[in-house]
Protein backbone atom coordinates (compact mmCIF):
# COMPACT_ATOMS: atom_id res chain seq x y z
CA UNK A 1 0.00 0.00 0.00
CA UNK A 2 1.24 3.60 -0.87
CA UNK A 3 1.14 6.04 2.11
CA UNK A 4 1.78 9.67 2.02
CA UNK A 5 1.74 11.71 5.23
CA UNK A 6 -0.37 14.95 6.03
CA UNK A 7 1.74 18.36 5.33
CA UNK A 8 1.30 18.93 9.17
CA UNK A 9 0.43 16.45 11.46
CA UNK A 10 1.50 15.18 15.24
CA UNK A 11 3.30 17.33 17.25
CA UNK A 12 4.12 21.07 17.02
CA UNK A 13 7.64 22.55 16.59
CA UNK A 14 7.83 23.47 20.54
CA UNK A 15 6.79 20.04 21.90
CA UNK A 16 9.28 18.37 19.00
CA UNK A 17 11.99 20.75 20.14
CA UNK A 18 11.60 20.08 23.74
CA UNK A 19 11.78 16.10 23.55
CA UNK A 20 15.27 16.44 21.63
CA UNK A 21 16.15 18.70 24.60
CA UNK A 22 14.97 16.25 26.90
CA UNK A 23 16.70 13.40 24.80
CA UNK A 24 20.29 15.21 24.81
CA UNK A 25 21.18 15.10 28.78
CA UNK A 26 20.62 11.50 30.45
CA UNK A 27 18.79 11.62 33.87
CA UNK A 28 17.36 15.11 33.49
CA UNK A 29 14.11 16.18 35.45
CA UNK A 30 11.47 18.27 34.32
CA UNK A 31 9.46 21.22 36.73
CA UNK A 32 5.80 19.98 35.55
CA UNK A 33 5.34 17.71 32.86
CA UNK A 34 7.57 18.59 29.92
CA UNK A 35 4.37 17.96 27.64
CA UNK A 36 0.65 16.61 27.97
CA UNK A 37 1.45 13.45 26.44
CA UNK A 38 2.26 10.75 29.06
CA UNK A 39 3.08 7.61 26.49
CA UNK A 40 5.62 10.05 25.55
CA UNK A 41 6.51 10.93 29.39
CA UNK A 42 7.07 7.34 30.19
CA UNK A 43 8.82 6.78 27.21
CA UNK A 44 11.44 9.68 27.86
CA UNK A 45 11.63 8.06 31.72
CA UNK A 46 12.00 4.29 30.48
CA UNK A 47 14.56 5.37 27.38
CA UNK A 48 16.66 8.23 29.01
CA UNK A 49 15.60 8.56 33.08
CA UNK A 50 14.34 11.74 32.66
CA UNK A 51 11.88 12.17 35.68
CA UNK A 52 9.33 14.38 36.47
CA UNK A 53 9.87 16.67 40.06
CA UNK A 54 6.06 18.40 40.75
CA UNK A 55 7.16 21.20 42.65
CA UNK A 56 10.85 23.44 42.81
CA UNK A 57 10.84 21.74 46.21
CA UNK A 58 11.47 17.99 44.58
CA UNK A 59 15.01 19.67 42.68
CA UNK A 60 18.50 19.00 44.20
CA UNK A 61 21.63 20.09 43.69
CA UNK A 62 23.60 19.27 40.56
CA UNK A 63 20.16 18.43 38.94
CA UNK A 64 20.14 18.66 35.07
CA UNK A 65 16.48 20.68 34.84
CA UNK A 66 14.39 20.66 31.85
CA UNK A 67 11.88 23.76 31.77
CA UNK A 68 8.87 22.46 30.49
CA UNK A 69 7.46 23.38 26.80
CA UNK A 70 4.91 25.59 28.59
CA UNK A 71 7.04 27.64 30.64
CA UNK A 72 7.38 28.45 34.03
CA UNK A 73 7.06 31.81 36.30
CA UNK A 74 9.95 34.07 36.29
CA UNK A 75 10.54 33.51 40.22
CA UNK A 76 10.78 29.55 39.80
CA UNK A 77 13.03 30.52 37.25
CA UNK A 78 15.09 32.88 38.88
CA UNK A 79 15.00 29.98 41.76
CA UNK A 80 16.65 27.24 39.83
CA UNK A 81 18.92 29.85 38.85
CA UNK A 82 20.23 30.84 42.23
CA UNK A 83 20.52 26.81 42.98
CA UNK A 84 23.46 24.76 42.02
CA UNK A 85 21.46 23.29 38.77
CA UNK A 86 22.06 23.18 35.03
CA UNK A 87 19.21 24.45 33.25
CA UNK A 88 17.88 23.15 29.98
CA UNK A 89 15.09 25.52 28.64
CA UNK A 90 12.60 23.75 26.60
CA UNK A 91 9.94 26.12 26.58
CA UNK A 92 8.56 26.98 23.15
CA UNK A 93 9.73 30.02 21.27
CA UNK A 94 6.21 30.83 20.47
CA UNK A 95 5.78 31.09 24.55
CA UNK A 96 9.27 32.62 25.26
CA UNK A 97 7.87 35.46 22.95
CA UNK A 98 4.41 36.94 25.14
CA UNK A 99 6.86 36.23 28.28
CA UNK A 100 9.09 39.24 26.99
CA UNK A 101 6.70 41.02 25.01
CA UNK A 102 4.55 41.22 28.54
CA UNK A 103 7.50 42.17 30.63
CA UNK A 104 8.40 45.23 27.88
CA UNK A 105 5.22 46.84 27.75
CA UNK A 106 4.39 46.00 31.20
CA UNK A 107 7.22 48.55 32.02
CA UNK A 108 6.04 50.60 29.45
CA UNK A 109 3.29 51.29 31.32
CA UNK A 110 0.62 48.96 29.35
CA UNK A 111 -2.27 47.42 31.34
CA UNK A 112 -1.32 43.45 30.19
CA UNK A 113 -4.60 42.11 28.96
CA UNK A 114 -3.89 37.90 28.28
CA UNK A 115 -6.35 36.52 26.39
CA UNK A 116 -5.90 32.66 27.82
CA UNK A 117 -7.34 30.12 30.76
CA UNK A 118 -5.64 31.22 34.33
CA UNK A 119 -5.45 27.26 35.54
CA UNK A 120 -2.73 26.65 32.02
CA UNK A 121 0.67 26.52 33.08
CA UNK A 122 1.52 28.52 29.50
CA UNK A 123 -0.86 31.64 30.86
CA UNK A 124 0.65 31.14 34.72
CA UNK A 125 4.33 31.35 32.78
CA UNK A 126 3.24 34.52 30.61
CA UNK A 127 2.00 36.54 33.43
CA UNK A 128 4.14 36.39 36.04
CA UNK A 129 6.27 38.36 33.70
CA UNK A 130 4.21 41.42 33.96
CA UNK A 131 5.75 43.79 36.21
CA UNK A 132 1.93 44.98 36.82
CA UNK A 133 -0.97 42.98 37.61
CA UNK A 134 -2.03 41.35 34.39
CA UNK A 135 -5.95 40.61 33.62
CA UNK A 136 -6.05 37.10 32.51
CA UNK A 137 -9.51 36.74 30.31
CA UNK A 138 -11.27 33.55 28.85
CA UNK A 139 -13.78 35.87 26.80
CA UNK A 140 -15.28 38.99 26.27
CA UNK A 141 -17.77 39.36 29.21
CA UNK A 142 -14.50 38.52 31.53
CA UNK A 143 -12.92 41.74 29.84
CA UNK A 144 -16.23 43.95 30.10
CA UNK A 145 -16.14 43.88 33.83
CA UNK A 146 -12.92 45.88 33.91
CA UNK A 147 -12.49 49.50 33.69
CA UNK A 148 -10.55 49.80 30.09
CA UNK A 149 -7.08 52.68 30.97
CA UNK A 150 -5.76 54.71 28.61
CA UNK A 151 -2.94 52.35 27.19
CA UNK A 152 -3.99 48.42 27.10
CA UNK A 153 -1.36 45.61 25.17
CA UNK A 154 -3.23 42.24 24.31
CA UNK A 155 -1.85 39.02 24.20
CA UNK A 156 -2.96 35.48 23.72
CA UNK A 157 -2.71 31.79 24.99
CA UNK A 158 -0.85 30.23 22.50
CA UNK A 159 -3.78 27.73 21.53
CA UNK A 160 -6.86 30.15 21.41
CA UNK A 161 -9.09 31.19 18.67
CA UNK A 162 -8.30 34.05 16.53
CA UNK A 163 -11.83 35.15 16.25
CA UNK A 164 -12.71 35.56 20.03
CA UNK A 165 -8.70 37.20 20.27
CA UNK A 166 -9.96 39.62 17.78
CA UNK A 167 -13.13 40.22 19.46
CA UNK A 168 -10.85 41.58 22.14
CA UNK A 169 -8.84 43.36 20.43
CA UNK A 170 -11.55 45.06 18.70
CA UNK A 171 -13.03 46.14 22.53
CA UNK A 172 -10.13 47.56 23.62
CA UNK A 173 -9.42 49.25 20.87
CA UNK A 174 -12.82 51.22 21.01
CA UNK A 175 -12.00 51.77 24.57
CA UNK A 176 -8.30 52.68 25.10
CA UNK A 177 -6.36 55.76 23.23
CA UNK A 178 -3.78 53.30 22.63
CA UNK A 179 -3.89 49.77 21.89
CA UNK A 180 -1.22 47.15 21.24
CA UNK A 181 -2.61 44.09 20.22
CA UNK A 182 0.10 40.78 19.77
CA UNK A 183 -1.06 38.38 17.90
CA UNK A 184 0.70 34.99 19.67
CA UNK A 185 -1.69 32.43 18.33
CA UNK A 186 0.50 29.26 16.84
CA UNK A 187 -1.38 27.86 14.22
CA UNK A 188 -0.14 24.54 14.56
CA UNK A 189 -3.53 23.21 15.26
CA UNK A 190 -5.40 24.69 12.38
CA UNK A 191 -2.39 23.48 10.12
CA UNK A 192 -2.83 20.66 11.22
CA UNK A 193 -6.28 20.53 10.05
CA UNK A 194 -6.18 22.16 6.59
CA UNK A 195 -3.19 19.73 6.08
CA UNK A 196 -5.49 16.71 6.82
CA UNK A 197 -8.60 18.04 4.89
CA UNK A 198 -6.15 18.46 1.54
CA UNK A 199 -4.47 14.84 1.98
CA UNK A 200 -8.42 13.39 2.41
CA UNK A 201 -9.05 14.67 -0.87
CA UNK A 202 -6.29 12.62 -2.65
CA UNK A 203 -6.36 9.48 -1.10
CA UNK A 204 -8.53 5.92 -0.98
CA UNK A 205 -8.26 5.97 2.57
CA UNK A 206 -7.33 8.07 5.44
CA UNK A 207 -5.71 7.08 8.89
CA UNK A 208 -6.14 9.46 11.64
CA UNK A 209 -4.07 8.32 14.42
CA UNK A 210 -4.38 9.79 18.05
CA UNK A 211 -5.87 9.16 21.79
CA UNK A 212 -9.41 8.23 20.98
CA UNK A 213 -10.50 10.95 23.88
CA UNK A 214 -8.36 13.89 22.26
CA UNK A 215 -10.52 16.46 21.00
CA UNK A 216 -8.54 17.86 18.80
CA UNK A 217 -7.61 14.19 17.19
CA UNK A 218 -11.55 13.83 17.28
CA UNK A 219 -11.68 17.37 15.02
CA UNK A 220 -9.06 15.85 12.50
CA UNK A 221 -11.13 12.74 12.00
CA UNK A 222 -13.99 14.35 11.67
CA UNK A 223 -12.62 16.76 9.19
CA UNK A 224 -11.51 13.77 7.03
CA UNK A 225 -14.44 11.52 7.03
CA UNK A 226 -15.67 14.94 5.31
CA UNK A 227 -13.25 14.31 2.50
CA UNK A 228 -12.48 11.02 2.54
CA UNK A 229 -15.31 8.16 3.06
CA UNK A 230 -13.48 5.81 3.85
CA UNK A 231 -11.61 7.01 7.26
CA UNK A 232 -10.76 5.69 10.60
CA UNK A 233 -9.81 6.78 13.66
CA UNK A 234 -6.85 4.53 15.84
CA UNK A 235 -4.60 4.71 18.63
CA UNK A 236 -1.91 2.64 17.48
CA UNK A 237 -0.93 0.65 14.61
CA UNK A 238 -2.50 -2.56 16.80
CA UNK A 239 -5.62 -1.03 15.70
CA UNK A 240 -5.20 -0.95 12.15
CA UNK A 241 -7.68 -4.07 10.20
CA UNK A 242 -6.71 -5.56 6.88
CA UNK A 243 -9.94 -5.35 5.63
CA UNK A 244 -10.08 -1.42 5.27
CA UNK A 245 -7.87 -1.32 2.94
CA UNK A 246 -8.56 -4.38 -0.08
CA UNK A 247 -9.25 -2.39 -3.36
CA UNK A 248 -7.53 0.68 -1.63
CA UNK A 249 -4.45 2.22 -3.62
CA UNK A 250 -3.28 4.92 -1.91
CA UNK A 251 -3.67 5.77 2.43
CA UNK A 252 -3.47 9.02 3.92
CA UNK A 253 -2.21 9.38 7.95
CA UNK A 254 -2.25 12.17 10.02
CA UNK A 255 -2.21 12.74 13.81
CA UNK A 256 -3.43 14.46 16.64
CA UNK A 257 -0.99 17.39 18.28
CA UNK A 258 -0.37 14.45 21.26
CA UNK A 259 0.44 12.22 18.98
CA UNK A 260 4.21 11.03 19.17
CA UNK A 261 5.72 10.54 16.02
CA UNK A 262 7.04 7.03 17.44
CA UNK A 263 3.40 5.58 17.22
CA UNK A 264 2.83 7.64 13.87
CA UNK A 265 6.13 5.72 12.61
CA UNK A 266 4.69 2.04 13.38
CA UNK A 267 1.40 2.69 12.04
CA UNK A 268 2.74 4.01 8.85
CA UNK A 269 5.69 0.99 8.63
CA UNK A 270 2.99 -1.42 8.90
CA UNK A 271 -0.02 0.21 6.54
CA UNK A 272 3.09 -0.14 3.73
CA UNK A 273 3.35 -3.60 4.13
CA UNK A 274 0.10 -4.58 3.12
CA UNK B 1 -35.83 86.49 25.35
CA UNK B 2 -33.94 84.06 27.22
CA UNK B 3 -31.41 82.85 25.67
CA UNK B 4 -29.29 79.70 26.28
CA UNK B 5 -26.10 78.45 24.73
CA UNK B 6 -25.19 74.57 23.73
CA UNK B 7 -22.85 73.08 25.77
CA UNK B 8 -20.22 72.59 23.11
CA UNK B 9 -20.41 74.91 19.87
CA UNK B 10 -18.07 76.48 17.71
CA UNK B 11 -14.18 76.85 17.24
CA UNK B 12 -12.56 73.72 19.15
CA UNK B 13 -9.40 74.26 21.38
CA UNK B 14 -6.81 73.86 18.94
CA UNK B 15 -8.47 76.47 16.74
CA UNK B 16 -9.22 78.83 20.02
CA UNK B 17 -6.11 78.65 21.14
CA UNK B 18 -4.25 78.89 17.55
CA UNK B 19 -5.85 82.74 17.58
CA UNK B 20 -4.85 83.44 21.03
CA UNK B 21 -1.51 82.74 19.83
CA UNK B 22 -1.54 85.20 16.47
CA UNK B 23 -3.16 87.68 18.88
CA UNK B 24 -0.22 87.72 21.40
CA UNK B 25 2.59 89.53 19.07
CA UNK B 26 1.47 92.06 16.42
CA UNK B 27 2.83 91.64 12.95
CA UNK B 28 2.71 87.81 13.10
CA UNK B 29 2.83 85.63 9.18
CA UNK B 30 1.36 82.31 9.46
CA UNK B 31 2.58 80.18 6.84
CA UNK B 32 -0.47 78.78 5.45
CA UNK B 33 -3.92 79.58 6.77
CA UNK B 34 -4.02 79.86 10.16
CA UNK B 35 -7.51 78.00 10.31
CA UNK B 36 -10.14 77.63 7.36
CA UNK B 37 -11.81 80.36 7.87
CA UNK B 38 -11.69 83.81 5.82
CA UNK B 39 -13.83 86.12 7.83
CA UNK B 40 -11.34 85.11 10.93
CA UNK B 41 -8.15 85.46 9.22
CA UNK B 42 -9.30 88.82 7.87
CA UNK B 43 -9.94 90.22 11.14
CA UNK B 44 -6.37 89.19 12.17
CA UNK B 45 -5.20 91.11 9.57
CA UNK B 46 -7.01 93.65 10.24
CA UNK B 47 -6.72 94.14 14.18
CA UNK B 48 -3.20 92.47 14.88
CA UNK B 49 -1.37 92.57 11.52
CA UNK B 50 -1.22 89.10 11.11
CA UNK B 51 -0.06 88.87 7.16
CA UNK B 52 -0.29 85.30 5.16
CA UNK B 53 2.55 83.78 3.77
CA UNK B 54 1.69 80.69 1.11
CA UNK B 55 5.16 79.32 0.76
CA UNK B 56 8.49 79.87 2.70
CA UNK B 57 10.01 82.00 0.31
CA UNK B 58 7.66 84.90 1.41
CA UNK B 59 8.58 84.78 4.85
CA UNK B 60 12.22 86.99 5.53
CA UNK B 61 14.54 87.36 8.17
CA UNK B 62 12.92 88.34 11.44
CA UNK B 63 9.40 87.54 10.41
CA UNK B 64 7.43 86.38 13.85
CA UNK B 65 6.26 83.02 12.23
CA UNK B 66 3.15 81.38 13.35
CA UNK B 67 2.79 77.65 12.29
CA UNK B 68 -0.75 76.83 11.61
CA UNK B 69 -3.73 74.51 13.55
CA UNK B 70 -3.09 71.68 11.13
CA UNK B 71 0.92 71.84 11.43
CA UNK B 72 3.72 72.15 8.44
CA UNK B 73 6.02 69.41 6.90
CA UNK B 74 8.95 68.57 9.53
CA UNK B 75 11.42 69.78 6.65
CA UNK B 76 10.12 73.43 6.37
CA UNK B 77 9.92 73.43 9.93
CA UNK B 78 13.40 72.62 10.53
CA UNK B 79 13.79 75.60 7.63
CA UNK B 80 12.38 78.18 9.48
CA UNK B 81 14.46 77.00 12.53
CA UNK B 82 17.39 77.66 10.37
CA UNK B 83 16.41 81.29 9.65
CA UNK B 84 16.31 84.23 11.67
CA UNK B 85 12.78 84.52 12.57
CA UNK B 86 10.81 84.12 15.83
CA UNK B 87 8.59 80.82 15.52
CA UNK B 88 4.59 80.18 17.46
CA UNK B 89 3.79 76.83 17.13
CA UNK B 90 0.15 76.98 16.96
CA UNK B 91 -0.45 73.71 15.75
CA UNK B 92 -2.75 72.28 17.56
CA UNK B 93 -1.66 69.57 20.24
CA UNK B 94 -4.13 67.06 19.25
CA UNK B 95 -1.85 67.19 15.65
CA UNK B 96 1.42 67.43 17.75
CA UNK B 97 0.92 64.13 19.31
CA UNK B 98 -0.04 62.01 16.17
CA UNK B 99 3.25 63.92 14.80
CA UNK B 100 5.44 62.79 17.54
CA UNK B 101 3.70 58.89 17.45
CA UNK B 102 4.42 58.84 13.64
CA UNK B 103 8.17 59.65 14.48
CA UNK B 104 8.64 57.25 17.03
CA UNK B 105 7.09 54.39 15.29
CA UNK B 106 8.72 54.49 12.49
CA UNK B 107 11.79 54.42 13.94
CA UNK B 108 11.42 51.36 15.84
CA UNK B 109 10.19 49.72 12.40
CA UNK B 110 6.74 49.83 12.16
CA UNK B 111 4.74 50.78 9.08
CA UNK B 112 3.01 53.79 9.55
CA UNK B 113 -0.56 53.80 8.39
CA UNK B 114 -2.54 57.32 8.18
CA UNK B 115 -6.35 56.84 8.06
CA UNK B 116 -7.15 60.09 6.50
CA UNK B 117 -6.74 62.84 3.00
CA UNK B 118 -3.19 62.69 1.93
CA UNK B 119 -4.64 66.76 0.39
CA UNK B 120 -5.11 67.84 3.62
CA UNK B 121 -2.23 69.77 5.68
CA UNK B 122 -2.80 68.28 8.79
CA UNK B 123 -2.00 64.78 7.05
CA UNK B 124 1.06 66.25 5.45
CA UNK B 125 2.39 67.16 8.73
CA UNK B 126 2.24 64.49 9.70
CA UNK B 127 3.32 62.24 7.54
CA UNK B 128 6.80 64.06 7.05
CA UNK B 129 7.83 62.92 10.61
CA UNK B 130 7.85 59.20 9.26
CA UNK B 131 11.25 58.15 8.97
CA UNK B 132 10.41 55.91 6.66
CA UNK B 133 7.39 55.73 3.70
CA UNK B 134 3.88 55.84 5.89
CA UNK B 135 0.53 55.08 3.82
CA UNK B 136 -2.10 57.26 3.82
CA UNK B 137 -5.47 55.74 2.90
CA UNK B 138 -9.18 57.38 2.74
CA UNK B 139 -10.73 53.93 3.41
CA UNK B 140 -10.39 49.99 3.71
CA UNK B 141 -10.36 49.27 -0.24
CA UNK B 142 -7.18 51.52 -0.27
CA UNK B 143 -5.59 49.82 2.39
CA UNK B 144 -6.16 46.41 1.08
CA UNK B 145 -4.17 47.37 -1.98
CA UNK B 146 -0.73 47.53 0.32
CA UNK B 147 0.96 43.92 1.32
CA UNK B 148 0.54 44.44 5.47
CA UNK B 149 4.47 43.37 7.22
CA UNK B 150 4.33 42.10 10.68
CA UNK B 151 4.35 45.27 12.42
CA UNK B 152 1.98 48.52 12.00
CA UNK B 153 0.80 51.01 13.77
CA UNK B 154 -2.50 53.35 12.59
CA UNK B 155 -3.02 56.55 13.63
CA UNK B 156 -5.91 59.05 12.24
CA UNK B 157 -6.64 62.59 10.71
CA UNK B 158 -7.86 64.37 13.91
CA UNK B 159 -11.16 64.91 12.06
CA UNK B 160 -12.34 61.30 10.85
CA UNK B 161 -15.15 59.04 11.85
CA UNK B 162 -14.47 56.57 14.31
CA UNK B 163 -16.10 54.18 12.44
CA UNK B 164 -13.82 53.45 9.68
CA UNK B 165 -10.82 53.87 11.82
CA UNK B 166 -11.67 50.75 13.94
CA UNK B 167 -12.58 48.92 9.98
CA UNK B 168 -8.87 49.81 9.27
CA UNK B 169 -7.70 48.87 12.80
CA UNK B 170 -9.66 45.17 12.29
CA UNK B 171 -8.20 44.95 9.05
CA UNK B 172 -5.03 45.56 10.08
CA UNK B 173 -4.63 43.59 13.03
CA UNK B 174 -6.02 40.63 11.54
CA UNK B 175 -3.18 41.02 8.73
CA UNK B 176 -0.33 41.68 11.03
CA UNK B 177 1.51 40.18 13.76
CA UNK B 178 1.60 43.45 16.03
CA UNK B 179 -0.74 46.21 15.73
CA UNK B 180 -0.65 49.88 17.34
CA UNK B 181 -3.48 51.80 17.62
CA UNK B 182 -3.82 54.92 18.20
CA UNK B 183 -7.40 56.29 18.16
CA UNK B 184 -6.23 60.08 17.35
CA UNK B 185 -9.31 61.60 16.38
CA UNK B 186 -10.27 64.60 18.11
CA UNK B 187 -14.22 64.66 19.21
CA UNK B 188 -14.91 68.08 19.31
CA UNK B 189 -16.97 68.10 16.16
CA UNK B 190 -19.26 65.21 17.52
CA UNK B 191 -19.39 67.08 20.79
CA UNK B 192 -20.73 69.93 19.09
CA UNK B 193 -23.67 67.78 17.40
CA UNK B 194 -24.25 65.99 20.81
CA UNK B 195 -24.55 69.36 22.71
CA UNK B 196 -27.27 70.92 19.50
CA UNK B 197 -29.11 67.95 20.19
CA UNK B 198 -29.33 68.17 23.99
CA UNK B 199 -30.24 71.37 23.64
CA UNK B 200 -32.44 71.51 20.78
CA UNK B 201 -34.70 68.81 22.72
CA UNK B 202 -35.16 71.83 25.57
CA UNK B 203 -35.91 75.25 23.37
CA UNK B 204 -38.66 76.84 21.87
CA UNK B 205 -36.17 77.86 19.33
CA UNK B 206 -32.39 77.11 18.33
CA UNK B 207 -30.74 79.73 16.43
CA UNK B 208 -27.70 77.98 14.45
CA UNK B 209 -24.92 80.33 13.48
CA UNK B 210 -22.39 79.49 10.60
CA UNK B 211 -21.17 79.79 7.16
CA UNK B 212 -24.30 78.46 4.21
CA UNK B 213 -21.85 76.51 2.07
CA UNK B 214 -19.95 74.54 5.77
CA UNK B 215 -20.52 70.93 6.02
CA UNK B 216 -20.45 70.71 9.46
CA UNK B 217 -23.20 73.95 9.90
CA UNK B 218 -25.20 72.39 7.65
CA UNK B 219 -25.21 68.99 9.48
CA UNK B 220 -26.10 70.98 13.08
CA UNK B 221 -29.03 72.41 11.48
CA UNK B 222 -30.49 69.47 10.55
CA UNK B 223 -29.60 67.96 14.06
CA UNK B 224 -31.59 70.74 15.53
CA UNK B 225 -34.71 70.85 13.17
CA UNK B 226 -35.02 67.12 14.01
CA UNK B 227 -35.49 68.11 17.76
CA UNK B 228 -36.90 71.38 17.11
CA UNK B 229 -38.89 72.31 14.80
CA UNK B 230 -38.13 75.85 15.08
CA UNK B 231 -34.55 76.29 13.98
CA UNK B 232 -33.25 78.99 11.43
CA UNK B 233 -29.73 79.11 10.12
CA UNK B 234 -28.21 82.63 10.33
CA UNK B 235 -24.25 83.56 9.22
CA UNK B 236 -24.37 86.10 11.42
CA UNK B 237 -26.76 88.40 13.90
CA UNK B 238 -27.99 90.48 10.19
CA UNK B 239 -29.99 87.01 9.14
CA UNK B 240 -32.28 87.22 12.30
CA UNK B 241 -35.63 88.07 11.70
CA UNK B 242 -37.90 89.18 14.98
CA UNK B 243 -41.29 87.18 13.66
CA UNK B 244 -39.08 83.67 14.29
CA UNK B 245 -39.43 84.84 18.45
CA UNK B 246 -42.73 85.85 19.00
CA UNK B 247 -44.39 83.66 21.66
CA UNK B 248 -40.83 82.20 22.66
CA UNK B 249 -39.56 81.87 25.61
CA UNK B 250 -35.99 80.48 25.49
CA UNK B 251 -33.86 80.48 22.55
CA UNK B 252 -31.03 78.31 21.69
CA UNK B 253 -27.89 78.95 20.14
CA UNK B 254 -25.38 76.73 18.79
CA UNK B 255 -22.00 76.83 15.61
CA UNK B 256 -20.52 75.69 13.76
CA UNK B 257 -16.75 74.68 13.62
CA UNK B 258 -15.55 76.94 11.85
CA UNK B 259 -17.85 80.34 13.26
CA UNK B 260 -15.86 82.72 15.26
CA UNK B 261 -16.98 83.40 18.77
CA UNK B 262 -17.20 87.32 17.77
CA UNK B 263 -19.93 86.59 15.60
CA UNK B 264 -21.46 83.76 17.88
CA UNK B 265 -21.64 86.72 20.44
CA UNK B 266 -23.29 89.49 18.88
CA UNK B 267 -26.18 87.26 17.62
CA UNK B 268 -26.71 86.29 21.20
CA UNK B 269 -26.59 90.00 22.20
CA UNK B 270 -29.27 90.77 19.35
CA UNK B 271 -31.69 87.66 20.86
CA UNK B 272 -31.51 88.56 24.42
CA UNK B 273 -32.54 92.13 23.14
CA UNK B 274 -35.70 91.18 21.98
Amino acid sequence: MKVKLAKSFGFCFGVKRAIKIAQKGQDGVTLGELIHNQKEIDRLKQGYGVRLAKSIDEICKGDHVIVRTHGIPKDELKKLEDMEVEISDATCPYVTKPQKIVEQVSAEGYQVVIFGDIAHPEVKSVMSYSHTQAWVVKDLEELKQYKIPKKTALVSQTTKQTKQFYELAQYLLTHSYETRVFNTICNATFQNQDSAKELAKEVDIMIVVGGLTSSNTKQLFEIAKRHCADSYLIEDENGLELQWFEGKKICGITAGASTPDWIIQKVKQKIQEI
